[in-house]
């Protein structure tokens, strides 16, 4: 019979390997993503369902049952390690609460719908699309309902909890309700106001893809991004991939704007900057992980929309756009020139096109579709008709296509229902930090207009980066900011930035 | 109890998962080879240890021995699948003999030895390499003991075992000894003949990498590499590596000289059309890998040596550098400016950098110097004077250092004893290849300065590719030939070539 002590330790051993097998998946995908020739496609899916099912079995084998109630009965004296411990226990119950067989139905039944959504949504034909995501829809509610009873959660709370471990959709309904309200009267003014702004002319290009990839790479480097340890490569949507120490950013050129990669390249490098900076004594284990998806997200949004989007910055950029790209038509390119094109509101239809204003609304439809469709008083058929009205409602526009519509997303195509919050939560958190950070550091925007980003930077990875999983989300955005988790820093930034 | 057929069907899937993980470990090492950043080195090494050991517990398991042993109480009918069925006892026999604890103390001292001999090698301290190649031997021996035993062979022979199954170190000598004793002379008469003849001026360049690479990538296509399921890329050494349906090769580009990339992309391209053709119907299992390292340089050599080098696709190969590089100085470049520059013989150093004539001398005395160390007939002290006295009495020259000497090779570093044979065997193979399609196929010379190659492919892949590990390298050799593996048609082929 093992001591607890022994037990915890023979854990910490099994997640390293979980983790190791976690690092080549990694890099498999990012290579899928990236590179891999179009014929390779079978037996690579062979191979990374080989790894997938290698890991969930190292996960779910009985014995870590058997440990993690040996270790509980006796934990580490360590509060660290005890969350270290919490982690596995919940780890260990998201993966054991589910049947194998309803997995890998799931996992096909996804990889299914996927299919038919590439074919079926530039073809606008949602009769085509729903009885896959039915099938879908079907197997995740007994995905829900079976978490739900492992874990003590409402079925949408235990899938909310995947990717957002301990937050509750009651909760987020109660922080999403103030940007509910409020957002759609100063949508409304901010487009005012813009509409009276002179247009400015600017520059289509061509930008050559080489020189954007270099303005890519200075923009990397001056966001701080660890070139020893990560790479930035070409894909179709652009991602945050890769393994510890090799963390692999992406994105995707167009000849004629260069701000969409410019901009793919800020935010993700956003979550790199994260996950290079994960505690280095916890590697491997399940403390050392990032927080969640919402965590993940400020980190990326905390970048792109606190940084570098701002005004003090965009000067700084202007200077690399120049460099690398060459004057805007007769001019060189200004800090106002960006500022103005990249802060532009409008009411859209499609969520990864969306302004930072209007982004919780498209977040905030889903969410609230999300609950009645995993609850059942939602059903597929009845989706388009909802999702539009919900527009209406939210953003006062009526989408003119379901393709526009509610087929946009490739989220719940393969099951991933719960995590759209997480990009509402993750702007919220963004705008706390970066508040907080400007009370806290001396000369903030000052910094931002030199392009002094290091002192910002190390106060991140202390303050975020390097609790890895120790704290929970709530936990951590007080310990950063002194705040709770709340959309008052998010509406405050609105408001400066948009209204001012 | 199972019965026999469903034994073996439980060998079926097991072999296939490690295939699989095969593939990923093929990615994950190609990956670190090419463009893993270098910070990322040790949590890769953790991520392949951790493929290694999850494939080799696969492999090792006692359940394979079980179903090995019912299987083979019953075997298939299909003697195909009796063939398979050996392959799995061969492998099982290999990974089951040697205790974890050495495999893992080898891989060590292998990793510890390889990295005292990237900083001996070029300050040319043996006295620093030869603890660490020492220990190395040591435990090689201990492996070689362990496999012998389990395995019914020679040491030495089971060592070869694992790269060339069913040779044995007398054969190889038997075969070898014509070379042995013909080569000495023949080289004599070859520098004397070509010392007389005019030496061609030749431009030294620049070569733009770009204009090199996509002349590399025309040498591709010319040979019949299919890109949908395979890439080419840069690494410090070529090689060809990858997964299934993804073979990858790579070379890597002097400014000064555009040959050694291009013929290292030829000679890569060869390994690789024989992945891609492998058998369908076998994948993933042992019947359908390749036959072994002997078979695999002998498909590589066949390109190179046999095709294009040959003269007459010298005349294509030539319009290509004239396309992509431009002229030579003030005139084209002619087939014979590149036969002349490609066929050079002399008595060299390196075994790398050696010609096709001097090549096996230089493999002969690796494998007369391995048999000696594996015996304990001869000491890593002792292994200086031992190469230089015997790059003497073969090649006519005495190393001046042991950097260009005993510490050249990589090989013995990480303990890949039994190994240099093949590339002569694989020499060997390839000229009895071509010899039987020059007597089989009509205007085959007429085929090669057309650059029309696809029967060539056809035959090659149905006699040789599509074979997988079916039949043993002497029943491949025979049945693809009609003679028995030896030395003579390379002997033929090197007069032809050099003295005709």
């Amino acid at each position: 019979m093992t001591t607890a002590n022994a037990a915890y330790e023979q854990l910490n051993t099994r997640f390293k390997k979980i983790s190791a097998i976690g690092d080549a998946r990694g890099i498999l995908g990012w290579d899928m993503l990236t590179i891999m020739p179009k014929g390779a496609s079978e037996a690579r899916g062979e191979a990374v369902a080989t790894l997938d099912a290698i890991s969930h079995e190292a996960l779910t084998d009985p014995r870590v049952g058997d440990w993690l109630n040996e270790a509980e009965g006796n934990p580490p004296a360590d509060p660290d390690h005890q969350v270290n411990l919490a982690e596995m226990r919940r780890l260990y119950a998201h993966a054991s609460a589910v049947e194998p067989a309803l997995v890998e139905a799931l996992s096909r039944a996804g990889s299914r719908c996927y299919q038919v959504w590439t074919e079926a949504r530039p073809e606008n034909r949602f009769d085509l699309f729903a009885p896959a995501l039915t099938e879908v829809l079907g197997l995740v509610r007994q995905v829900a309902a079976a978490k739900s009873e492992a874990l003590g959660l409402t079925p949408y709370d235990a899938l909310i909890d995947q990717f957002e471990p301990s937050m509750r959709a009651a909760r987020i309904a109660e922080i999403f309700a103030p940007l509910r309200e409020q957002l759609p009267p100063m949508i409304g003014k901010v487009i005012e106001r813009q509409a009276a702004e002179p247009a400015r002319e600017q520059s289509s290009g061509p930008f050559p893809i080489d020189a954007q990839r270099e303005l890519g790479l200075d923009v990397m480097k001056l966001l701080g991004f660890d070139f020893d340890r990560g790479r930035l490569d070409v894909s179709p949507h652009p991602f945050c991939g890769g393994a510890t120490d090799d963390v692999r950013i992406t994105t995707r050129y167009r000849e004629d704007d260069f701000a969409s990669a410019m901009m793919g390249v800020a935010h993700e490098t956003g979550h790199a900057l994260y996950e290079l900076n994960r505690p280095a004594a916890w590697r491997g284990l399940p403390a050392g992980t990032a927080r969640g998806m919402a965590v993940h997200e400020s980190q990326s949004l905390f970048v792109e929309m606190q940084l570098f989007r701002s005004k003090p910055l965009m000067e700084k950029v202007a200077q690399l756009v120049n460099q690398h790209l060459g004057p805007n038509g007769s001019k060189a390119w200004t800090g106002d020139d960006l500022f103005s094109r990249f802060t532009r509101v409008k009411r859209s239809l499609i969520r990864v096109d969306a302004d930072e204003v209007t982004y919780p609304l498209h977040v905030i439809l889903r969410f609230e579709l999300e609950q009645a469709l995993i609850a059942g008083t939602l059903e597929v058929r009845d989706l388009p008709d909802a999702w539009n009205d919900g527009m209406e409602r939210l953003l006062g526009i009526r989408p003119d296509s379901d393709q526009n519509g509610c087929m946009q997303d490739v989220h719940w195509t393969d099951g991933s229902f719960g995590y759209f919050p997480s990009y509402t939560l993750g702007a919220m958190i963004a705008a706390q930090l970066a508040e907080a950070l400007r009370s806290q550091m001396a000369d903030f925007d000052g910094r931002l207009g030199r392009g002094e980003l290091q002192e910002i930077r190390d106060w991140m990875k202390v303050a975020v980066h390097e609790k890895g999983s120790l704290l929970t989300t709530d936990a951590l955005v007080k310990s950063a900011t002194g705040a709770p988790l709340g959309a008052d820093a998010l509406l405050r930034h609105l408001g400066r930035r948009y209204l001012g």
